[in-house]
């Protein structure tokens, strides 16, 4: 009877909620892009509707990067793990001495990385493994909670896209349950997902280091190795998805090519299906870049977006407003 | 406004849940075991408690097979492959005479698996890779509608614990979010888990075989390669919490010495914390078993769980009823 009871009350607060007449995704101009988007929910939420979708089947994947949050200059990850380096050099003394840390060490953060894959590697192995899980959660807390934009001097967490947190919210309201499918990596995400875009650590899918469980002095931990498990991008989002969810979503947000398999994966799913490209066009109030960009290009998504029936999200024209409001 | 209202009418819930006066777990029996664990919950979620954990926190992890479901005399997903084996025979003529498949043609399981490790990823490589990700989970539900169980002749659904299903709906009642942690394959489990226990897809972790995504005639596909990727047991346990969850779970409930690590990470938390052992007490209603059974062997936990201050269920004793009520 206290399912029964709560089962009811929750099953009407969709129609309560409607009725409370506020509009939905203010920080979106009114446009194609906005009433895809709602009138796709309205949809697929509305019961009797020939594409109603159950609420079990209701996932939504967004990538993180340049999806809901900026990428440019550099990804924010990277800044952490350059930042990182320096802050353990006091105990790695060789690190003077030894590429890429030299570099970095001198804050020559181009000349560091221009040792390609394997200078990223090192960075990544120095500065997201060797810790246990719960000391690399708390070190990322420790970054966030100082660090700063160098173009716009705000806190990487204020960068967050005001219209994506709003359709994150808007999206559970009505159901869905959202996950962010990201090609960089998982531990670094969840310390402040759910604080910035109202998303549960366990519904983060990202890249990965290998983990080992230890006994360390009668206390268990669980210990980051220094080597790489998952790469979640390209063709590793849906199997992360597949891996972590088992079901394929009915909504794939993305900006880049990194997320070409993602949406091309959701979208030839059974029934209605939605998937939306961020497209960065406001070069006043964030950055301008597609097909030219180191850090998410977006290319061959471009072309076939028509041909796919994936909607392309014109931030400059679409969104009222790009950043969350400062929270500090 | 309408988060704001929804939050309100959700947060008030639990209260008018409580006041519907149903006794929870009415399959447990009273006693220490019920006790401990309703008193536990009670701690945790009492607004004001000293031991109160924020519902964000409120994770809780269940081994499966043994804990949720009956394992003997062999575990069902053991009995799923070798009838798979048997099903997919006609394509594969070679294996009339090559082990393990021969034996396990001629119905003689026994011999099959005496080739230990190895025969074992054969028969695993050969009955659960080489398939989509949908057509795997699609041949697990055609086989659960029909595979009856040798000893009690019930569907393996139905082979559920009745105290295990009320407990888990009381914990998500009490704002947990109730996770299972298998070492049985993740993929054989979320096909029924929603159905057989209100666990969704996306809240289950277990051993997996890898995957790759493909675009076959246009048709993209997640792909299950014949290759083992990870093992969800013994210090697999915590590992595969961590990389799904990101949090170290509240609640850990096992039944073997699978489970170990699991119930030692969990339970050497700080704040309050609840680990279990469902003890295979009762060869009249189920089996009797825990030190020397080949399959859920129960020995270093159970010496162990009272120094750990783990609860031990006396499944004879505790439990009024054991099976969930037969759907057939």
């Amino acid at each position: 009877m206290k399912t029964r009871f709560a089962a009811t009350l929750l099953a009407v607060l969709p129609a309560f909620a409607e009725k409370s007449g506020a509009e939905p995704l203010p920080s979106w101009r009114d446009g194609a892009a906005k009433s895809a988007i709602v009138g796709f929910v309205q949809r697929v939420t509305a019961p009797g509707s020939p594409d109603f979708v159950h609420p079990a089947e209701r996932i939504a994947a967004f990538d993180n990067d340049g999806t809901l949050w900026s990428e440019k200059p550099m990804y924010v990850q990277a800044r952490f793990a350059l930042d990182r380096v320096r802050a353990l050099a006091a105990g790695h003394p060789g690190w003077k001495t030894e590429e890429p840390f030299a570099s970095v060490l001198r804050g020559d953060d181009r000349k560091a990385l221009a040792g390609g894959e394997q200078a990223v590697l090192k960075i990544i192995a120095a500065s997201h493994g060797g810790t246990t899980a719960e000391q690399f959660s708390a070190s990322v807390e420790r970054w966030l909670a100082q660090a700063r934009h160098p173009a716009t001097g705000r806190l990487y967490t204020d960068m967050t896209y005001q219209p994506m947190v709003e359709l994150l919210a808007y999206l559970r309201e009505n159901g869905f349950k959202t996950f962010i499918v990201s090609g960089g990596g998982v531990a670094f995400i969840r310390p402040w997902c759910e604080g910035a875009y109202g998303v549960p650590p366990e519904q983060v899918i990202g890249s990965s280091v290998r983990l080992r469980y230890e006994v360390r002095k009668d206390e268990p931990v669980v210990v980051r190795q220094p080597e790489i498990d998952f790469v979640d991008d390209k063709a590793g989002k849906p199997v992360g998805i597949q891996r972590h969810i088992g079901r394929r979503p009915v909504i794939a947000f993305g900006n880049s090519d990194g997320d070409f398999e993602m949406l091309e994966w959701t979208t030839a799913g059974p029934g209605p299906r939605l998937g939306v490209i961020i497209h960065h066009t406001d070069e006043q109030r964030e950055w301008a870049y597609d097909r030219e960009s180191p850090v998410g290009r977006l290319d061959r998504a471009l072309d076939e977006a028509p041909a796919r029936g994936w909607r392309v999200v014109d931030m400059r024209r679409d969104w009222r407003q790009v950043f969350s409001p400062a929270k500090d």
